[in-house]
């Protein structure tokens, strides 16, 4: 059996999500797999970097799979993009090492939220970023990012009520950057909670807008209570951007 | 009557293109009059820089229309914006003087088609550029754009068979650029013929990938002959860019 290691990207907007759940077509994982199986004539397990939610898109999701064929990569790659529907593509495949694993070796990832900030819509971008025409003030913002680095409990930040693991993470960077009207803000770590980063997000607009105060992250972390968070910013605006290995 | 210039933007996916026909509901021209009509009770007629066919979107497309309201413009803006749907984006509302038509008083406008041009797919940009994955000849796109450039009698780069108006336009620029895997194909002029950009756009393409020479333009030209210039690139990749008055 050889390993590989395939980079997909998608537009989230018509699936729930990566991960399949029972036999529903609707998932970009069961999706994948299906081609895959199917164009190799043998099961083939597809695992990825991470769970994506509905609606989110991955600009980079890394995954890998076992299957045995003749194929060389180049075919293969060319196989996959044959079957693809159009909102999914294959950016790269190699052969990897047999130990690889895209979610078990993965060391760090990042996520990238677009803010389209301006008062004039842009309907090009508008499901593929978070619509806020009023004024931001990123000074602000910055200063309450700063206050999220390193390693915490962020229960504070996570949309399940109950967790089986640990809820802390480490985050190692937030940049936010404005390239015209549309903001960026990326999210480096070691992992993420469910909804971490919208959450993150919508509480950062908040400081944005004047509605909270940075100085006031902190308690906001060590209150361990969704409540005491801003809201989930909706999921089209957000991107899987990279994985480290 | 106070006379007003309202620019747009839409992604003309879903539409029929510009030009209300008849009572179809699918022209942006008879959504927006049909809204400003019934917003500021009173029949509007709406007209726009010129028509854009369908599937073409438009970056800026400067209207023009007369309405007898109170309304300041920024409050007048803001009721377009309430009830545009979400494809379709009002940038900017402000007072013209009264002889001010978007078409008649229009003296230049421009195009720019979008080439997607890798081998890696991109599947944010699928509904908003042409995927060309092969390997393209700059350099002779912009030889052959050369000899396009300034008035001639452009019959072999119009689909529409029978013309009541004379097929002569002044082509003034075809700027040719490329950010990163993305290619910009910019055309600016007097007026444009039915199609013109997309047939104008595939031939280049064509020499782009090697399959005509550029010194083979004149030629094409001087056919008159909707069969000696290339392919009608597909409308999504197209948007109708500026307008000058």
């Amino acid at each position: 059996m050889r390993n590989f290691k395939l980079c997909l990207c998608y537009d989230g907007s018509r699936y729930r999500g990566w991960q399949k759940q029972g036999n529903t077509p609707d998932a970009i994982q069961g999706k994948v797999e299906a081609l895959l199986s199917r164009s190799l004539e043998q099961p083939v397990e597809l695992h990825g970097s991470g769970r994506t939610d509905a609606g989110v898109h991955a600009r980079c999701q890394t995954c890998s799979f076992r299957a045995d064929t003749p194929l060389s990569c180049p075919e293969l790659l060319e196989l996959i993009r044959r079957y693809l529907p159009e909102d999914i593509g294959a950016l790269s495949l190699e052969e990897a090492e047999a130990s690889f694993h895209a979610r078990l070796s993965c060391r760090g990832k990042s996520y990238v939220y677009f803010v389209w900030n301006s008062p004039e819509p842009n309907v090009f971008y508008r499901k593929y970023s978070f619509n806020c025409p009023q004024k931001l003030n990123i000074a602000a913002m910055r200063e309450a990012a700063k206050a999220l680095l390193g390693e915490h409990d962020f229960t504070s930040f996570c949309s399940l009520k109950r967790m089986k693991k640990s809820p802390v993470r480490r985050l190692d960077a937030v940049e936010i950057s404005r390239e015209g009207d549309m903001l960026r803000l990326k999210f480096s770590g070691g992992g993420f909670l469910y909804n971490m980063v919208r959450i993150l997000t919508g509480t950062l607009i908040e400081v944005g807008l004047g509605e909270r105060r940075a100085e006031d992250i902190p308690a906001v972390l060590a209150a361990c209570d969704r409540q005491a968070a801003g809201f989930t910013a909706p999921a089209h605006g957000l991107f899987l951007w990279e994985q480290s290995y």
